[in-house]
């Protein structure tokens, strides 16, 4: 395996050069080797992510959720044309742990935002299959990278799994929008109270016809339910607005107060800063992840796994001694 | 360090004997042995622990919290005497990351504890001091363990600290009792939802003269919160009931409801499989701790580390290459 090259791959600076000139071609082919999993891809990876790494960074990225039904897609389309008439390039990612490995969500993904998929400004990527949320959200992270060296200015990092996601959306994101919709049954519509004290803002979406007055009460509902959380360490306290993304109303809005927040966070510090610690953690969520693989992905670890649990379970041996053991095995399987 | 061996340690053959026949002396000092941190001790601990292994486990678990002025200590007293006097042998153990290495909170115990302290079928012990919340909770697990083979046939483990205590003492209990007060202000007093989700029994102490109103409207406040949990894998509805503890009124109301509880979960199986499963989680807690004490107690990794995160800072490495690196200096250290 180790030496195996796929046919049409080029040579590293080839795909740097085309990145850092913005071509779209050659940084998809990029993001194709990033989602590899064959080890001379991997070696690739690294030394294209390496070359750009002094390039990325420029850029706001901002994390959008929603449960399925809120018209996550017609707003990503409608924001992102609005952020390309403000001058803007927008990369659109997204995260989804569950994604089958195939290419029908790639079609779905440019059906579902078809205008925008045919503007230059704009490029979307959906997400990168793979098991573990962690190894998703790697590939998620460096094509990031990537887009913002080829000068995307804008990235939306979108959840489309369920559950864990959001955190790994938020950890890698500056802004982090929740889109909501007006009396949809219970209040906070299966969204868990930890994502909505990650929002920086949350936009009622289908705000237009006969759901305006409901999602007028929604906002004020959410405003005061935002209220309770600590003040968040940016300085910035979450907005509610309301937005029909269908009918472009309150679109141009979410855009300025995200701005609002990057002149805040600029000016006090805590955009670099977060940067900073999310960078680091990244590293650390890595390091944490690879140390249980270690372990745990040991054919004979395993193995002796159930067979200690099996001794516990009988009173054969006592749970502190069998970790001591199976620390000691794999000390020694080194 | 290794061979030190303190002047009045016996046989460990003595211990076991001791502990087998119900010596409270000698269960005191083993338990002492548990605790200590001097490697002669822990060789030892280890034998008194592996041959009192087989007679473990004959008792019911119950895990008490609650936050500090909601009675605690008095219920565990006037508790604790009720089952003495239903022909029980009570053990009363507590967990307490937070605790310093000293006798006062011995002494203290006691004397918040007196008239139980007094008793030969009640036996009292503070939690263990140590740094860690995993260290804590072994060597309370083990004590426990130890009381169940000098033949206490009831072990109550107290939470002390707050945070995260609750979650171990939940981890090693077979039912969990929550201490609350009516109208301490807020409607939780601080305690967490996930705590209120362990709850297999919510007591509303301090029912008494003028407060008896305010802990009915209480109790029904506290039903409504707990139906809106899905039901717990054991079968069992949690109640929720009035007591006070220094009238002893209420009392034996609890221990009622914990032997319906314990012939439900008897029954359905559920008793046997959560006390295995507990057991087994044990080690895998062990485990966990252990693999991130190995990589980031080396000294080498932490100064490395250091480096790494002022190099992912200034762009210099990614944070997935640098996660590599540390993990492949980690299996290189061995």
């Amino acid at each position: 395996m180790k030496n195996y090259k796929p046919k049409n791959r080029l040579a590293a600076q080839t795909y740097i050069q085309g990145i850092l000139k913005g071509d779209r071609v050659l940084l998809s082919r990029a993001i194709t080797i990033i989602e590899s999993n064959l080890e001379s891809d991997k070696t690739l990876a690294k030394e294209i992510i390496q070359a750009i790494l002094p390039y990325s960074g420029n850029s706001i990225r901002i994390g959008i959720t929603g449960v399925p039904g809120v018209g996550k897609s017609t707003f990503i389309e409608v924001f992102g044309k609005h952020l390309v008439n403000k001058g803007h390039r927008v990369a659109i990612l997204s995260i989804d742990p569950s994604s089958q490995r195939s290419r029908g969500s790639i079609l779905g993904d440019k059906t579902r935002m078809e205008e925008l998929a045919n503007i230059d400004e704009a490029y979307i990527r959906p997400s990168a299959s793979g098991d573990t949320l962690g190894g998703v959200a790697n590939k998620t992270g460096e094509t990031m990278l990537l887009c913002e060296a080829a000068g995307y200015d804008v990235v939306l990092i979108e959840t489309v799994g369920v559950g864990q996601s959001e955190t790994a959306v938020h950890g890698m994101t500056d802004f982090f929008l929740l889109l909501m919709l007006a009396g949809a049954g219970d209040e906070l519509q299966g969204i868990k109270k930890g994502i909505m004290e990650m929002a920086d803002m949350v936009v009622i979406n289908k705000a237009d016809g006969d759901n305006i007055t409901m999602s007028k009460l929604a906002k004020r509902q959410y405003q005061n339910a935002l209220h309770i959380f600590p003040q968040s360490e940016s300085g910035w306290s979450p907005v509610v607005s309301t937005a029909s993304a269908i009918k472009n109303i309150g679109i141009s809005n979410v855009w300025d107060e995200i701005e609002k927040f990057k002149r805040l966070v600029d000016e006090n510090g805590y955009f670099k800063k977060n940067r900073n610690h999310q960078q680091i953690q990244w590293m650390y969520n890595n390091i944490n992840e690879e140390l249980k693989n270690l372990f745990y992905g040991s054919k004979n670890i395993k193995e002796h796994l159930s067979v200690m649990e099996k001794d516990i379970v009988s009173a054969k041996i006592s749970p502190v001694k069998a970790a001591e053991i199976m620390i000691q095995e794999f000390k020694d399987s080194f």
